[in-house]
């Protein structure tokens, strides 16, 4: 289904909406999430603990998101980190000069592009402000780092434009205090800002948003001895080359070098494995080698592993080779050693990135499990049973005859264990159709019957099929088929 | 165990340390989770849902860290979070004036106190710079929330000093699209920002901080109308009555009128049983109801839920019956409806909020929990299983003779689903030490009668006994060791 049917979903079902918006000086770019929201994005992100941090036995640290001057002038964002803008002399109005160019003349200029390139277009090609039809002053660097003062002086600090930067400062004393050995990943979730100029749609370009960054630490002399590369060897990963996406294990992709080496194909691969799990339509996804234009300044290699949705092929995940950028640059400005010992060998990491966007990533699980099913007059969010907001929805047929009663009483003995919605009122069949939208897979039902021999429905969502259980059997049904795979 | 001891484990065992430290410019107040800690902290949030959000039926939500300028209006931050201050007018150095007062002259002032009368004691007891001896100007307002700019034009909005603001503002949208009732209880997890002039060491009072708050919006003429009263009206509560804690129980707490109400009993009343379960040693703990002059500029009656450690009484959680505060400043300043249905009547609901300090509650958990075991020449960290960042360690005897490679298969078989330590290297008693001192309950170690029988000695943490048991059962009996209560 399409971005509008998701975004109706979102705000009636309480998965996402603006915000601060009842003000009319709430700004472009923050969303909030909603309780089915927070249980799919929580579920979420146990899935990609258990899929990606337990399985590669890798630390996950949770860093402060403001970060001192320091940190950006050696990671280069302070000089870097920047959007080309224009403002209009008339209106006043500002855009990104990459994009108000290609709007008005279809040609591409890369945000890396010198300032004078743009105003050369702008001048030559005659772009007006699309608003006012306004001459345009020239082009600028803005800065897209939220700056914040901290104590009386207000001394200078930034919220962090991506979580691995307190990744990279902390890796001392990380790789120290945990023993740690090369490879190591180091992972990280939580919240970025960035002082985007244009912000798309809800979750898809957010100013302060969520990421789950895995920076994996590794000695570049060793990129093709990796012996767990076997568990992944046969993973198949969709790969566009040459403007085509195909089909290949790891094994073949790193045999025919489209991926450089082992350690970057085993990422891959357990990165598809967990998408896989997550519920992304793997047949509409592809990892994209970018062109040297393309990449972020501080990547060697990087591939995209990016998804169709109705709104364009999305970016999930900036897998990024930054080699030892990151920790050259924090070891020249802290005058701090970052080397450690591999084997008998001291190594400067290199570093590996896996930067996935979770707004995004839940958008797009949202759009791929979202489905009409006209035959039965409804519409079904087919979630995986272990991301569902709701595991459960535990219903009396009537409140009457001490259904209600019954059913209390089986929703108090799972409702600490699971997550349930418990619903006493209205026709049973539009409870279900409410259930079947926010992608509770099952549904239990208290009728006479149950008062007789202590037995209830089960429904499942998907093939909307009913068996009859025994109340006794319920916990252990519900934590076999909620239980993460 | 002290202060101190507790700042040792956290930073040799990874539980928490400070920000940016490699560089000179780090701030005061930013704190960084380790590994330790972030296992900790999830799974003390994850107690938070189980005991407080999915009992009592409330809904979660997750908002934007950065809110707009009306907010901030309507809630009275703008004109009332800051701190008094004053500096020196020979080294420029800033201090709180309420502070650096009590420190010259032992008089307390009330931070809520007009300026003029700091600047009379000042003037009066004649109190100087403390660092040059120099003379201070005149006593301002600091606020102490941090300013951002968004877009090009930087225009004003703030990062949110207390989460609970998303809540009201959210409050129509949520209660509507959830069909709430009332009471209704809705609770965010999130990062907090406050510019505090003078952080106190690590965890204790931050800049950045983490909140977990619920605000329950109810019908102010139905706050003795509660059947789930009975749930809790015999659980005991320590309550600070005229400088002595009295142990009593909500029924007694309620019907002696210390506690005002039915409602106001029963959050206190899960919310002391949640600590329990979190492993606060309830008998160093206490509500104390908060004199006039104490209470938030919002507040209408408090209670402060504080633990004593070994730096002082700690306030964990904030209890304010907040009133209409909010939301009638939020539906003034944005005209938008906040009134809700209850039964026939339409209400202004009004607020009682549980605040909650997580790092504080992480601390304290930390200093109870640590004990130095003399006798066998080990520090323990007796964490509740279920909290313990790491559930059990899994260790070979011995590396060679296949101990390993059998270790490392009993290993992927649970490493998934539980948090396991793998430790193949250096004597066992230093290994089973280690894990003592991080708090995992249990090991099992693989020893050569293993590959006989394919039987491991289980070590529990607290008694140090050691049983044979066999491989086959190992997940039934750490699934129920470690799950939740
Ligand atoms: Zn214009
Ligand atoms: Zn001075």
């Amino acid at each position: 289904m399409k971005y509008d049917d998701v975004m109706k979903l979102a705000l009636e079902r309480g998965f996402y909406f603006p915000s601060c918006e009842v003000y009319s000086d709430a700004q472009a770019g923050f969303w909030e999430y909603g309780p089915a929201g927070v249980g799919l994005k929580n579920k979420f992100i146990e899935l990609w603990r258990r899929e990606l941090i337990r399985r590669d036995k890798m630390i996950e640290v949770d860093g402060s998101q403001i970060m001192s001057k320091s940190v950006f002038e050696a990671s280069g964002h302070l000089a870097s980190f920047a959007d080309p803008i224009v403002r209009c002399t008339k209106c006043k109005s500002t855009y990104r000069a990459d994009k108000i160019i290609v709007d008005a003349t279809k040609t591409v200029i890369p945000e890396s592009a010198g300032l004078d390139e743009f105003d050369k277009v702008i001048t030559e090609k005659n772009v007006k402000c699309p608003k006012c039809n306004g001459d345009f002053g020239s082009t600028k660097k803005f800065n897209m780092m939220f700056q914040v003062g901290i104590g009386p002086e207000g001394e200078e600090a930034y919220l962090r434009p991506e979580t691995c930067q307190s990744i990279f400062v902390d890796f001392p004393r990380l790789f120290k205090t945990m023993r740690g050995k090369l490879p190591l990943g180091i992972a990280q979730i939580g919240k970025s800002f960035r002082n985007e100029i244009a912000p798309r749609q809800s979750l898809l370009r957010l100013r302060e948003f969520y990421q789950a960054e895995i920076e994996v630490f590794c000695n570049p002399a060793r990129l093709n001895d990796l012996d767990k590369f076997s568990e992944i060897e046969n993973t198949k990963i969709p790969i566009q080359v040459d403007n085509e996406v195909k089909i290949m294990t790891c094994k073949e992709a790193v045999d025919s070098k489209i991926i450089p080496n082992k350690f970057v194909a085993y990422y891959l691969g357990i990165l598809i494995e967990f998408y896989e799990k997550a519920g992304i339509d793997i047949q509409k996804s592809r990892f994209r080698k970018l062109e040297e234009k393309e990449k972020a300044f501080y990547a060697e290699v990087a591939f995209d592993f990016e998804v169709e949705t109705t709104t364009g092929w999305l970016e999930l995940v900036a897998c990024n080779y930054r080699a030892d950028y990151d920790l050259s640059g924090h070891a020249t400005k802290s005058k701090e050693k970052f080397e450690v010992m591999d084997n008998d060998e001291k190594v400067l990491p290199h570093v590996f990135e896996l930067s996935m966007g979770i707004d995004r990533s839940l958008y797009t699980i949202l759009e791929h499990s979202l489905r009409e099913d006209k035959e039965n007059d409804r519409t079904v969010l087919s979630l995986k049973p272990y991301l569902s907001p709701i595991h459960v929805g535990v219903l009396s047929l009537v409140k009457k005859d001490g259904l209600a009663e019954k059913t209390d009483e089986i929703y108090l003995k799972i409702k600490r264990k699971y997550d349930v919605f418990l619903d006493h009122s209205g026709a049973i069949g539009r409870r279900y159709r409410r259930l079947d939208e926010v992608g509770a897979p099952y549904a239990i039902t208290i009728d006479h019957q149950t008062l007789q021999d202590d037995t209830v429905t089960l429904r499942m969502r998907d093939s909307m099929e009913q068996n009859r259980i025994k109340v006794s059997e319920l916990d252990e049904i519900l934590s076999k088929k909620t239980a993460f795979p």
